[in-house]
């Protein structure tokens, strides 16, 4: 079996595990010709139906995590900083990010990651709306453009469709990459998901 | 910085994660001289601490994890079958698994092993003491020895001390390892592990 379908990334922007997928996705897929979907969604209400809670509330576990996040920065060689805010609500970077998305959806792709960059590679909060068109507009996205849409009902309206959607398609953590309907979670589920586009499957 | 200390790895004998790293963990440790010392463990100790859940209990994200398992015994090329009984108490095994151990510790690892082909490969129950005393025979282990000594009040303390010693340690999730005091959790860490064996740590 082989397939041009697109492939799907889920994530949540205050999810560290998000980021590093956010940063090492597109090259593993780029050999074999796939288009990557990227969809920024609230993972806050797939967690809670599966009883899950934010790494950095569970005792023993969330400070192993927290230091396996620094780790693996290390071990990509790109920047770490715990933000002072963790977690925070994402709605307006992934608001903006469909905003743009319609636009061009490359530059989307550009500002997730420089989204991600500025909370977890600097540490900065990226929660509130002119936090989030000063990224889009480094990005070369139209500031006011993004400042207007990401407040208004459609932009509301999509993000909560995505979150729908990924709620259907089984979506409960972050990052979740579903290859021709097959499921991937977590950021070091890459080599598998190389190995079934090798393979095409089984 | 570099060691000759042993690697501790830490599992429970009814996590199908903890079987995956039974299988793979001495060929990745292998060519770097390090002894690994096994340590069978009750995880539920440290997972209650954490608030963890046994993932079969777990909505949409269990499901998803016992897929997952599946796929990788396919991918690593070793049988798999979901337990009917599932998850269990594995107190005689780890029980027998130091009995075992203090006679001969290349023996115990075959045990340990073997608890894990009968348990997560075919299936079948690995519970009562018979059946931890036939699979303790079957790897050339003293079945009468095993029987008796898994009931004595000695075997009990070492696989409680054992448990304790693994809390202190920070251990909370299996499969777990320990090298020169840096922890990884998980059998998707191996790559991580191989990298810090070969770099003597950062």
């Amino acid at each position: 079996m082989s397939s041009s379908n697109p492939i799907d990334f889920y994530f949540d922007f205050s999810s560290p595990y998000g980021y590093f997928a956010a940063e090492g996705l597109e090259d593993v897929v780029a050999p074999y010709n796939r288009t990557i979907r990227w969809h920024p969604i609230l993972i806050g209400v797939a967690m809670k139906e599966t009883g899950a809670v934010p790494l950095a509330g569970v005792p023993v576990k969330g400070d192993y995590l927290l230091y396996d996040c620094a780790r693996l920065a290390r071990f990509m060689d790109i920047p770490w900083t715990l933000p002072g805010d963790f977690p925070i609500s994402t709605a307006n970077a992934a608001r903006a990010f469909y905003v743009i998305d319609d636009v061009d959806p490359d530059q989307a792709k550009d500002f997730a990651r420089a989204v991600y960059r500025t909370y977890f590679g600097e540490g900065k909060n990226i929660q509130g709306v002119e936090a989030v068109a000063d990224i889009a507009d480094s990005v070369g996205a139209d500031r006011g453009h993004v400042l207007d849409a990401i407040k208004t009902p459609e932009a509301k309206t999509r993000l909560k469709d995505e979150i729908d959607t990924s709620i259907e398609r089984g979506v409960f953590g972050s990052p979740f990459v579903i290859v021709d309907d097959e499921q991937f979670w977590g950021s070091d589920r890459f080599w598998m998901i190389k190995r079934w586009l090798r393979s095409g499957g089984w």
